[in-house]
């Protein structure tokens, strides 16, 4: 059998020490976890870019890997840190809605609430709840302890809430809800809505900017062009071949996404 | 029994091809070895973010892990490197005081200068030890090499020398000494001497900000408030609650922090 | 035996989900793989940086160990994936000649087309060949699937174009082929063709700046000074001591670089 695999995520950067201390703390507890970094650049506190992020990069694992998230405004109020098995994957996260997205379709979660303060580190800091309960718990966990173990179910939790598009018949309204590494914007708009739309020729804009070309790969339109395809998760995107749209629209998160049938002037 | 693990901390980014060079150096001596990256974004040549960040994240560790560190202003100079044993920790460093906060407590070093080259790469360069020297080396002690093989004992070494904060009964001078990616600026003042002088009212300043607000934890104040509190470390910070301080106040590392009982203006 | 090594080089940056979905999908296939990061930090679709990084990293790695690279321009277009295996590495990549520089000197490297879907994902996207197609690809590869399944072997592919050096009896000209993480310019002038020239004095231009002084390692001169001296991998470079060259000089990749001997002004 192979060693157990603990993936982390979190807006700790790779500049300061906290990411390494909790590689430490899980080592300390099972000397044979394999440690994967998913990110350490989620933004700061942005709980959205964590959600999405998960959601589109958790359902490719396997079941039985450990997935520690630490994106925690809430650090040392009374949030509740959770254990969260949802479609079979396991999640060791603060209870702030980052993984709820995971939980749109399949069976509905089992989730503990973390409680059993003999899976943590001895000497709680107010702080620092990554290194100082998920990692020991994660590392415990891949030792073989029983989720339940950990604490009581509970069946309340935070769910995030993403902006969900207004889906019509000649007129889609979505917004930009992810933007990626290379400025490549993102929408809540699924490709299955836009291609029911777009068999007839459409005008698509993002904030002001009308978006010129419609192109199933990058590779169809010349460099420099700003282009709507679908997605690699299956949404509209918004991007430049070989440059960035967030920098040549001026749009962001947030930004307004329509895709209009001819004779729909807005 | 588990296979070894290697960690790397260094101040080489990811976009260069160094550290990968050193991982493929580590596995072609011990295809076993699980490598674990720290960090490669340690400021160039920051010899003080270097001691910080490993006297934070190195204690949590496991012994038997063995700690590669390449932060080396000194490369190709006459600077040693040296094989550290350090409160069980093992530590493959150049000689510049980097991991010596971690010798602040417990029993004395044992210090060897690698000089045995049957342990390096035949090939050396003049201005990449860490990968000809450092990583061989760390590769052939996973494999059990004795560290005594590696090189003549030594008894000094080069000290790091970080500022110390003077505590007074009814004043504490210290200084920022840590910028953590979250902008939290964290000082020198140890959190023991902070609560003795803070049971009472004090004021706080960070270079010419006040700081206005003390809390336990960033969710006891709205975002965007300039709070302190005591960091995970177990070091007084000041830090904005979803926010920078570094921004906000305009201080970095270096910059004076003073807490001051009533009555005592200066 | 010890766990098959896969290694990761990407464009992906670690802000966006893809390369944790690629992790997903590895260890999906093989539980066992050890995952390796190389970089993540290729600037978006730099060929050169890619060959660069390659050519300087991969010798480094034992045989077996498999690389995936998705530095992808041409995504989702005609251009193929292959797989390489060249001097004894094997890697994973599209038909863009980013790998091609391993294959100078050495037996030819063997190449087959990607074709035999049966190793990649069920469904695949327009946009993500790495996560789709190469990942689980070398998983296969790293359970022993013998690469000859993969697809036809091939003998044409894409060549990389780096700009050669001009190198005359007493002037050699060449420009910088890699800035790297500290703003050192990495030269496509070899060490042997400068050190023949530089056993005499020779002046040194990179773009419109004279290079003052020459040394064997950066401890040799004074930090701020403009230097030149031979780098880890055997080129001329162009280094600012505990600074940045880039900077300094305003020069990058593709800026012209001159050693001249005495008596000759251009």
């Amino acid at each position: 059998m192979s060693d157990p695999v603990i993936t982390l995520t979190t807006d700790f950067g790779e500049d300061s020490p906290y990411v390494a201390a909790m590689k430490g703390v899980i080592l300390g507890i099972n000397p044979s976890a394999r440690i994967v970094d998913l990110s350490h650049q989620v933004p700061p506190q942005d709980l959205r870019h964590a959600a999405f992020f998960l959601a589109e990069a958790i359902p490719y694992f396997p079941q039985g890997v450990i997935h520690v998230v630490v994106v925690d405004p809430g650090v040392g109020s009374e949030r509740a840190l959770l254990g969260v098995t949802v479609n079979g994957h396991q999640l060791l996260v603060p209870d702030n809605g980052c993984w709820t997205l995971l939980a749109r379709s399949g069976a509905p979660p089992r989730v503990i609430r973390l409680a059993e303060s003999r899976y943590w580190l001895h000497s709680l800091s107010a702080t620092f709840h990554g290194r100082d309960i998920l990692a020991p718990v994660a590392a415990h966990l891949s030792l073989g302890v029983d989720p339940l173990q950990l604490g009581p179910a509970v069946t309340e939790w935070v769910k995030i809430e993403m902006p969900s598009p207004v889906l019509g018949v000649d007129q889609l309204i979505g917004e930009v809800v992810f933007v990626d590494h290379f400025g490549t914007l993102i929408t809540n708009i699924p490709a299955e809505a836009f291609l029911a739309l777009a068999h007839r020729p459409v005008r698509i804009t993002v904030g002001d900017c009308d978006v010129p070309k419609r192109v199933r790969t990058y590779s169809e339109a010349t460099p420099g062009s700003l282009v709507a395809l679908i997605s690699s998760a299956g949404m509209l995107e918004i991007a430049v071949v070989r440059g960035s749209a967030m920098q040549l629209t001026g749009s962001g998160s947030g930004s307004a996404v329509k895709v209009m049938a001819p004779g729909n002037s807005r």
